[in-house]
């Protein structure tokens, strides 16, 4: 299967690493808009590569989206690719944006958060697909399977229920971890300090319910506490403002049914 | 060194049962409102119990307070611990408000959140004391040393800080995952699709700063996937809240400065 890898960022460059060591599959092209991004990424994977979309190589099995989503229908308006098989990776884009850009469309999308810097075991992350035909279905079922054995058919609502839920569980879990990072800095306190607690609370989800495991000032309705932090974060309202909506969630969530 | 335990709770059970394997530290006696509870705490220990205050052997080296925040004044109100060495386990209790029940005071504080059903590994938790005199330290740092090499001396406001750090990294992250846990039940998601991506958002955090590691469409400042999300929060007001709360904070945190 030859693959186009259209987009050089965090995605493409874990994605365009892991298929460039797999049978079956091979990376014959990569673009960007910036050539060096194309260039780097090409240099890893062992392929060639193109920062002008009128240059894609012509006779690709799939041509993979992995750029931002705004990006998308930008690209596609000025590639070449009526009639081939395209697909895009977003969470939380419906298959049918790109309906305009070809007949043959599909979804392929890796469940993971994906840094440059980081190296992902792609054997362990659930890989969600969608085609509108069978044939597009088969080649990406064969390249999911190629990286990760938990491939999953589902629908772009699905698909979109699946991303809106990994931001709660992901963007904005980091996001309160960079919350905690911060305040630390402010208070000469070593952030080290704080990661065996960071690991076991989501270490302990492997086997119990987050709900069932629910701790700390807010689920014990400890008022004096919460009041103490609030005034701890005088100076920093919109942290205030998170404090005492999450915990009024706590509450909530626990006490009212 | 010979420990009164008082309290059965989370903290009680996993901190009693590590100190009952430890050489030069015994746990005597485990005293709870509920005498059930100190019952069973104490026979995994192999110790005596009590759920009467009068009834607390009177000469141990050190009465550990490990119930509930709003339980310490009132516990310490109704026992005869004048004289003695008298220590709490709270992160956001100044050590001051043991003053009014003993002259020998103390703070001994691991950092971690506890669960009864979960075994925790004391050697990885950094363990904070505090005491208000030399004899008093003596005694905490021993019995930190006996479950932790990482024992630090802080003062009750620097506690304090790294409390409210915690209740964001542990508390609330833990509540994000509830929510997404809740959020996939409502739309036949199985929850494990969603747990590589939740550890690997918190083991990243081992080498990376979560500043530098923030994803998805807050910092991408992508409005039309997080219009998308709000209106899908229609049905859980206090979610959309905290999804728009937090995605703004995400964007004031990394575009403002």
């Amino acid at each position: 299967m030859r693959i186009v890898l259209i987009g050089a960022g965090n995605l493409a460059n874990r994605l365009g690493i892991a298929l460039s060591t797999k049978r079956g599959v091979q990376v014959v092209q990569v673009w960007s808009r910036t050539e060096t991004a194309a260039q780097a990424l090409a240099r890893k994977i062992g392929c060639s590569y193109t920062s002008d979309l009128n240059n894609l190589v012509g006779n690709a099995d799939l041509y993979l989206l992995a750029v931002t989503d705004n990006a998308i229908e930008t690209v596609l308006r000025n590639a070449p690719l009526k009639g081939k098989n395209i697909a895009h990776t977003a969470g939380s884009m419906a298959m049918d944006v790109l309906n305009s850009f070809s007949d043959s469309v599909g979804v392929f999308y890796p469940l993971q958060s994906f840094t440059v810097s980081r190296v992902i075991d792609f054997s362990t992350i659930p890989i969600f697909i969608e085609a509108n035909n069978d044939g597009m279905l088969g080649f990406l079922q064969e390249l999911a399977l190629s990286l990760s054995e938990k491939v999953h058919i589902i629908s772009s609502s699905q698909r979109l229920q699946i991303h809106l839920a990994a931001v709660f569980i992901c963007n904005f879990v980091n996001h309160l971890y960079a919350i905690g990072e911060q305040l630390s800095k402010e208070h000469q306190i070593d952030f080290n300090f704080l990661k065996p607690l960071l690991f076991e609370t989501a270490n302990r989800i492997e086997n119990l319910s987050p709900f069932a495991v629910q701790t700390g000032p807010a689920i014990r309705q400890n008022q004096e506490i919460i009041d103490i932090h609030l005034a701890l974060l005088e100076d920093h309202p919109s942290w205030k403002e998170i404090y005492h909506l999450i915990s009024k969630d706590i509450a909530l969530t626990h006490y009212t049914k």
